[in-house]
């Protein structure tokens, strides 16, 4: 008989947290990961992506059995079915829950125990370049706020300085802070 | 008796289309949108946003009756359940549905009729960072490579204008290829 204890902090599994942490130490290659995204056009504004494979630790996943769907669309004052939330308004998602599992994962190593945490987003953006209006104006956001709230058992101080540091390492917030090169070729 | 007539290319109004580039044109305060979202983690990696209200058009919008509701997960070998496509996938969806809408309401405004149109991305991205293991390693994506496939009335020559065209003036795509300043303050 075989009695194994998964010990869960913060719903994160520690054991395998810093099994993944000391495997890629060992092997940086299996730090390398490329994830994946199909979109497809429905009609005017409403398109519809699916996320199901990617590589990562030296392998094709396959722990997805269908993939996920996402719809995007505009709201009918910009031409939209409001059929999903936008591109730019699902951009402040990506962010919310990059630097939430940052957040979490690091605050599960750190042996902080998180009750609850949230986040308020809002991007402020000038359409006039989109629409072809002006080409002074940035097409894409000109700041983003965000605010946090968290309930722990950690000091306040203890709180910021890890939220300091899952800035430091969010992917998706690094993406938006920094550039990042983006290729384009036509298939057809 | 009132007979309206609605011109639909691509499934855009196209009367819709003109007349708010017009009404912009004309008070470019109207283009000033701001764009919410609200993130509540839920346990391990799983988070869920809900996006709804909007600022734009010089008001609130009140066109969604109901919040969008986005789940973000990491796969079981980030330590996740599945319960939602992961930070960095959602932004391929997010940059792939932004430019999908901007070649289309382009592709519209130039009378050129759309048949299909859809996206393949991949996004490059070592995790050493975001798992506190390497200082050089950038935590975002290294590289997107983005193909796109498309069925029109009009030549490649002009397609790929287009799809130049749309680059120069697609919000994501600036978000990404450009850096966007992000404040993040502790509410509590």
């Amino acid at each position: 008989m075989t009695t194994q204890t998964t010990t869960l902090v913060n719903g994160v599994n520690v054991d395998q947290l810093v099994a993944t942490v000391n495997a890629i130490q060992q092997d940086p290659a299996l730090a390398r990961f490329q994830f994946r995204a199909h979109n497809e056009w429905i009609a005017g504004g409403h398109t519809r992506t699916s996320i199901q494979g990617f590589y990562g630790a030296g392998k094709e996943d396959t722990s997805r059995s269908r993939p996920f769907i996402l719809e995007g669309d505009e709201p009918p004052l910009l031409l939209g079915g409001n059929a999903g939330a936008n591109a730019v308004e699902t951009l402040l998602h990506a962010l919310a829950s990059c630097l939430a599992v940052g957040f979490i994962y690091n605050a599960t190593a750190q042996g902080i125990t998180v009750e609850s945490l949230s986040f308020d987003l809002e991007g402020d953006l000038d359409l006039r370049a989109f629409l072809g209006l002006s080409k002074e104006v940035r097409p894409g956001y000109k700041e983003i706020h965000l605010s946090y709230r968290v309930k722990s058992n950690a000091p306040r101080e203890k709180i910021v300085e890890l939220c300091d540091y899952v800035q430091k390492t969010s992917p998706v917030l690094d993406i938006i802070r920094n550039p990042v090169p983006v290729t384009v070729t036509l298939d057809n």
